[in-house]
């Protein structure tokens, strides 16, 4: 399967075991130095397969341990060292070999790197598959805060094989599947309908439908100033409880909880007609994902001061409004602390 | 006088002290936060104007030492903890309120808080006035190697005051006029003769030309991957010559040289008509520009291998073929010795 981002002039390869796709993208390009960035465990897990794809090519591996730790300043100067040691060049490609971290990371790098060098994502992780390997955003963690400092950079092609997700334990996957519910509320019943009676996915399927739910928010807005913030369904409280847990929620369960919340508040407010939440709480209940966490109002609005999303001290929150539609919100402050309150309720 | 960029957006302003024109662009923005981030030596030149300037608004001001030295990765960092100790969010701007170092490391700051916020150029040399402050690139320096961590980003209006140069030495002046005989020789014959003869500058004529040929190169290839490369004429070997002379040279005096050498190469190449460096080496010398400059051209190949333009092996060196037209040529670095070799000869 294939999507065309003809925006931003690349392609998408969804496929299972067919390494030939990404051989062919590379051999393109055999005058070419590659680095490899990845993490141990997929290196650990997957260097011969990395290898066979990377066969008769130039190419470097840098790895670093997995995890939100090594989005680091301090991991983005040395690969920017590594590369220069190297000396690569412009004409030189990066490929995130691994999930959201590796593929943040990445494309900072090739995002600055002599101002900007290509490079290619190979998402090893459902969450990085159906979210941040296309879009273009990139980034590094700073002074606790993620995603503080990046850009918008987007790859020149990107390699999704499913396959990958068969060494990705339960609750990795549910960390990509609460995104892919948060699609489905966002844009796609039919697609909420079938995760929620659905025990075995099909991840071509879902990959592809996610893929183009996003595709066509960023498409017409790039830099995240309109449409493309309604992706940002379920992430304002999100960020938040994943940062009041200490990282024991991931992301996914993480803004799952939110988007829950955010159906409750809607509902409160009179924005939704029905209590859809319940619904929400019924399916995500289907694959053990989380539906609530307790936490102190006040905490989490000391966290979400520091929201990408807060222009002119309003921040942007989105609301379901029924499942398949959301509308965008622009609240102060105290707005924002009676909608938290709202979406706390009981279950 | 002012230019409006279609392509990115933004209008600059060329004027001789008239403050109102930034502050009505200022005041259009009067619930943002503003950080301006300049030099030790321009705050305290302008700290009187600058005030004057950001009256009534609510502004923080960053300054570092002046010098090239301060376009460091650990200067980038602190700006970002500044701006995120004050809260800064995605509609508050950025003024870069100096020469070419505070408008280069103030762009990339601005490119990539918060995967980037607004900013404004008020360039106060001469050379950042006709060259750094438009066209988007900016960039920080890495490893001793210039611009070596950057990215494309345009800034939301430019301030041009000519009326900062008074406070500049003939050796700035000259830095910025070097690169103006650079753009003459790639695109303007008529604006050469006027150099060439002319001892009392017209600032407002020389700048309001060096941006109109500026613009008309960058706005077809922003990424500087084709026509862009032209503007630099004389830069490869003028890298280089800035490096090897431990910037006891100056930017403009470098390039200017590198310039010359280009010329005296085409000619001896057979790809220019006449040897006209002689009639750039009477030009520079009215304007006391330095003409030549003793280097071994092993030390300098040695340092051009980092050159950003380098791609796949192939480096890109710029020939005029007379005053007014040059060439963009992919050559090998055994190709480019002997351009070098060539530039050198005799005066």
């Amino acid at each position: 399967m294939k999507i065309q981002v003809k925006e931003n002039n690349y392609t998408i390869d969804i496929v299972y075991k067919c390494e030939e796709k990404i051989k062919n993208f590379l051999n393109k390009n055999r005058d070419s130095k590659y680095l490899v960035i990845t993490d141990e465990n997929v290196y650990n897990l997957y260097s011969e397969r990395l290898k066979n794809i990377m066969y008769g090519l130039n190419f470097y591996i840098f790895k670093f341990p997995a995890g939100e730790k090594s989005k680091s300043m301090e991991n983005y100067i040395n690969i920017n060292k590594f590369l220069l040691e190297n000396n690569f060049n412009r004409g030189d490609i990066i490929i995130a070999f691994g999930g959201g971290v590796v593929g943040d990371i990445s494309g900072f790098v090739a995002a600055t790197y002599l101002r900007g060098i290509d490079f290619i994502a190979m998402p090893t992780t459902l969450l990085s598959m159906i979210d941040s390997s296309v879009g273009g955003k990139n980034g590094i963690n700073f002074m606790n805060l993620k995603n503080q400092i990046g850009s918008f950079y987007f790859p020149k092609y990107v390699y999704i094989d499913y396959s990958f997700l068969e060494t990705l334990d339960d609750r990795n996957i549910n960390n990509g599947l609460a995104e892919i519910f948060k699609y489905s509320v966002l844009k796609d019943k039919n697609l909420f309908y079938y995760l929620k009676s659905c025990n075995k996915l099909d991840y071509k399927k879902i990959i592809y439908e996610s893929l183009n739910i996003k595709l066509d928010f960023v498409k017409e807005d790039e830099r995240d100033k309109g449409k493309r913030q309604k992706l940002n369904l379920g992430h304002t409280i999100g960020h938040g409880i994943e940062s009041l847990s200490n990282y024991k929620l991931n992301h996914g369960e993480s803004i799952g909880i939110g988007t829950i919340y955010m159906a409750r508040a809607a509902y409160k407010m009179g924005i939704a007609k029905s209590d859809f939440s319940k619904e929400l709480i019924l399916a995500f209940k289907n694959h053990n994902l989380p539906t609530s966490y307790d936490f102190d109002t006040d905490e989490i609005l000391e966290i979400l001061k520091h929201d990408k999303k807060i222009n002119k001290n309003l921040i942007n929150v989105i609301l379901p409004i029924k499942i398949g539609e959301v509308i965008n919100k622009k609240v102060t402050f105290d707005e924002l602390r009676e909608i938290v309150e709202l979406g706390k309720g009981n279950e």
